[in-house]
């Protein structure tokens, strides 16, 4: 066959002369099919292998593009996914400012009401700009490891707070809001302490201090900064939060004194609040606050959520119970005040190790809290520190506990663990107290820091605000005449 | 060319006589070239066909890997959203405690407030630690169709309650947590019948028993048991939380009697509530917590949450609606307390029906419990019934009712059906009064259930608390000196 | 060997004489045989291509139907994630109800406390079921560009509402539910404006009406009408709901005339509320209700919300913080009130551009939003339209300033956008003002809108409801005699 298509080629070759530029062409055409013809088994393997190398590829390449962008749409959703839970968390951790502001005023006096409410309210606004404006940078940005220098004013980029990009990370501004809402927790817990006698202006000068100096002290364990390093364990902020908010309310309370009338010789006279019905609705919203404060430090959405939800509830419910037994016990009458606080004490406690400590761990950590608390408000009480709503005793004392309990219940338990918590104990402790005593003696220097004695007596509602709480209440003995006895 | 190759590897055999010892391998070598050289065009067939299914097979099996892996993660994420939901579900049922205290706070007295508060606020912790030990065992452990053995102090393990495990299923944690969640609203809704004369210990102890017979009633139809097996259908509890308190609450009325003063002769004396404003706040935060209470009953994150959404609502809205115009119809004013009532008769009549009736349905059983609940209230009257908060009307009767819609209105709507869950309701119904009574008499002929009537008309907060809700609350009459006239 | 197959076949065949009726088909095969056998190479070569791409097809098959399952699946759980989100967020916003209830009745006189919590809670009922029957087709149904004319009492069909099917868009009963939500916010807002004067009967027939005209007008901008093709943008509706009802309350207002002794001669006598800790609480939850209402605005769960979040939660605190500080200087003293307004005023501004604007312009809108409240109340004062809680100021200034803020600092800033915001402002402005005063007119002329003297200087509690809200609330000077002082 081979001789015969040569012939036939050289064939239209001559009867071609027209084309004679174009034989070289024609030739090497020529010897590629001779060459083909002779390799003919080689080139039927060769392609065949290549046929099924490349359909495969094709087929691959095809695919992987497909499965790719599934995979990218399915990391995005948990990204979002990650979004509306920390949105959820940081709104109820925003209610838990209803929750303080109602606790606080409701334990307190009529006359000052407008005054706890105004600070409460505003202390949030505040607060809130001024993390925006210094606190975020300082507790989340990149520097040494004592105090973060950058990411003032919100900058988008995640890495300058430590975080991975969208959708792997949060967002940096969902991330902002769940921190701010922290922040601000941390400034109402001082609130509770030097209610009825503080400086309107003077405490709001405060708060704005103490967040820049809870954000310098956060950056050492959430910001990646030296107890961190140290392996410092505070999953939501048993001591970041509460005993840092604890020792200000402790330092604070110390440097104001006492109220009017609370301590007089030996005798330490009750100062009921106004209306419990408020307090133990704060009481309440507090507990449902805790379950975005705890479970969205988890900072994503997953399995671990609900474990920490239930280690909180738990450690609540046994905090609240012993509080309620033990006052029981000791006072012939379960007190409702007790019952708030010792809730709050458990919630309090379980909080640096709500996501490491079983169960059983977790009720033996909100026990000690429940029995704890009841003790150290009649402590601070002997040492004629007046903290009118217990904030002292609920966030300083099972602040502390709670971060010692990791040392003990956690998933690192042992002696090195517990010395490293209370290292971070120490370290927290130290630096809140000094920083805090010289911005409240500042203040008192200056400023000054509590009203007068008749502005005490007499209320803060009205020689600070000019209003009063419940204008033209009045007392109704009898129902109204409508109201008529319904006869069978 | 074959004879030419056997020429070329007899001569190489010859040239090398060193390896003569490795002529076997060589000879197996050259017959298998001679093989291949016989049958080239089958080997270049078959192995080209061998290419075509290997690399089929390799590009299958690189992608499969990456798409079964992907398939794991978007199941996950599934099992996370579905958590999420839950515990955003479980914050709102456990928020409705806050609605049930301040709704029974405010539609009593004064002078009963601390005790009410103090009730409610520690019946949820100990119903959360009972549930936690034996209630969630009995309720959804394994065991017989009438009660759960297994289970107790929560094990981790999803089969025990019947659960798939995670991601297909719930975590145990969430779901421990909404249940507890439900089992302590069922408590609270005796707390507001047997309100202002029942002892506080008695109570407490009446509360952790009862939780304990809610979980056994509570198998028969939620946890598998015998109800669930006869195809009875409360999807959120009508009669599984709603009847059953209802029952409780009926029982303990009874046998505790009515409050000093309310019926004297043939006359019924209204007992008004003491503040309004919270109890309305209360019904509010009720209403949301609904939210919670049935989209969540779905155990899982889909579209069917927004359809009970909206039935759950429209009931509640068509109840408030009713109530308000029949009793306005009735009495001649728009009485505060019917729109409050009627609402929640909306809401407990939809409970059992909300995933499986049209909308008009809905409004329909919302319409009848606004109407059910008015008259329910005088009923309860007539018979010297006293319910200080009219849970018995709320929960009770529209819970009954709200079971038997599911016969009426429901998707298997039909005699059949109604029978079917006309024994479960007699069932609930039975267990409970037996069970609640038997309890209630062994507490009153122990501990005794009531107080004195000199508590009772003093007030139950001095003698049982030694607090009162509102100290040092002051009538003012006239505005603070500082609130001056504006001249314009 | 072709010759010898073809011997063995012939033999095979004369041995088989019974067969001889199937000799064609014998022949045929023998033919095919030897084609393929001639093409033997061909075969092959075809064979293995065959092969090559009938593998890989396969594959890609085999792959293709569980990638395609696998996409369907992510596409439904982002649908699942939307809804749920979308359920928080009308939570939220149906909590709002119980925050305006709250801020109202604080701010108003005891005397009149139990109408306006009926009020509230009755006109979400109300609301809710107009919006059900007829609202949602108004506003949404298909029809002109401005009014929606059909899908009354819902349809299930998506695309009547303008939605996408499930899951790429929500499901109509999510998106019924938020949208039914914001209706009964804009119903509310009006309720505060003409407080302690108006007729019940009155003020529930207006509230129906309103929100049709509400639902027409929100065709205009939300349900692609006339002001959407134009451009005009109000992401969660400053002027969709906020303006429209401030615009409602005002006209409102000014029909009713002041309450009896507002003003007097030039003097303007201020009438303080009667319970600021629960006015506190409702600014609190109507805060967190603004979670729902603006990121839920996105009406869909993605990185977005969170940006929204921030922009709402800066612009908030920015208004209090200006308010409060502006009337401290403008009246020597810090108002509970102006902080109260200035945050409210600050989450109104902020609503029409949430989406857009930068964290900067977020703050700068609140600020001056806060500013604007504080003269906006006094302004109104010396116009003599009395508006007990600051309805009007909140609401119609910052839903108006907010909505051209849009024209400011949005996306698409310009004096362009600027004139088209002023477009909306001014229809949605002159459409509610004619609407609601003919309403209120029709009314007055027929039923009466306002109480008389006697009842209104009473309490509209007692002659409107047969009931006051704090019924034996009674003085409490003395702790009780078991409050006793503690010796140390």
């Amino acid at each position: 066959m081979s001789s015969h298509t040569e012939q036939h080629v050289k064939r239209r070759e001559s009867s071609s002369p027209a084309t004679g530029g174009d034989t070289r062409y024609y030739d090497a055409l020529v010897r590629l099919m001779q060459w083909i013809n002779q390799h003919r088994l080689r080139v039927v393997f060769l392609t065949s292998i290549w046929c099924a190398i490349a359909f495969s590829t094709f087929t691959f390449a095809q695919e992987s593009v497909s499965v790719e962008a599934l995979a990218e749409q399915v990391a995005l959703q948990q990204g979002n996914l990650n979004v509306v839970f920390i949105l959820v968390c940081a709104t109820l951790v925003v209610f838990m400012n209803a929750g303080f502001g109602m606790l606080e005023v409701g334990m307190c006096r009529q006359k000052n009401a407008v005054n706890i409410l105004s600070k409460n309210i505003i202390v949030f606004g505040l607060a809130l700009l001024t993390y925006w404006a210094v606190g975020f940078g300082f507790m989340f940005g990149q520097g040494t490891s004592i105090i973060g220098l950058s990411g003032f004013f919100i900058s988008g980029d995640s890495a300058t707070y430590g975080l991975d990009p969208f959708p792997t990370g949060l967002p940096v501004t969902i991330f902002f809001l769940f921190q701010a809402a922290f922040a601000a927790t941390s400034a109402t817990i001082v609130s509770g302490a030097v209610a009825e006698r503080i400086r309107f202006d003077a405490f709001l000068i405060f708060s704005v201090v103490n967040i820049a100096f809870y954000c310098i002290s956060g950056k050492w364990s959430w910001g990646g900064g030296w107890l961190a390093d140290l392996g410092f364990a505070d999953f939501a902020g048993s001591t970041v939060v509460h005993s840092v908010g604890g020792w200000s309310a402790l330092v604070g309370a110390i440097v104001l004194g006492a109220r009017y009338g609370k301590y007089e010789g030996r005798l330490v006279k009750p100062i009921p609040g106004h209306n419990l019905s408020l307090a133990t609705l704060g009481c309440l919203i507090l507990w449902i606050g805790w379950f975005g404060f705890n479970p969205g430090s988890e900072l994503a959405a997953n399995e671990n959520i609900a474990y920490i939800a239930i280690t909180t509830n738990l450690a609540g419910a046994a905090g609240g119970t012993v509080a309620t037994f033990v006052s029981w016990f000791k006072n012939k009458k379960p007190d409702l005040g007790m019952v708030i606080n010792g809730i709050l004490a458990g919630l309090v406690g379980i909080t640096a190790s709500c996501n490491q400590v079983s169960f059983v761990s977790a009720i033996i950590i909100g026990c000690i809290s429940g029995c704890l608390v009841v003790f150290a408000i009649d402590f601070f009480d002997a040492l004629r520190i007046d903290d009118p709503v217990g904030a002292i005793s609920v966030h300083l004392c099972n602040g502390v506990w709670g971060t010692l309990a990791v040392g003990i219940f956690g998933a690192n338990a042992g002696i090195q663990q517990f010395w490293i918590q209370l290292v971070g104990v120490v370290a927290y402790g130290s630096f809140t107290v000094v920083t805090g005593y010289l911005c409240w003696l500042a203040l008192k220097l200056t400023l000054g820091i509590r009203v007068h004695d008749y502005e005490e007596i007499e209320g803060l509602d009205i020689h600070e605000h000019g209003q009063i709480a419940y204008a033209g209440f009045s007392m109704v003995d009898e129902a109204p005449s409508s109201l008529i006895e319904t006869k069978l």
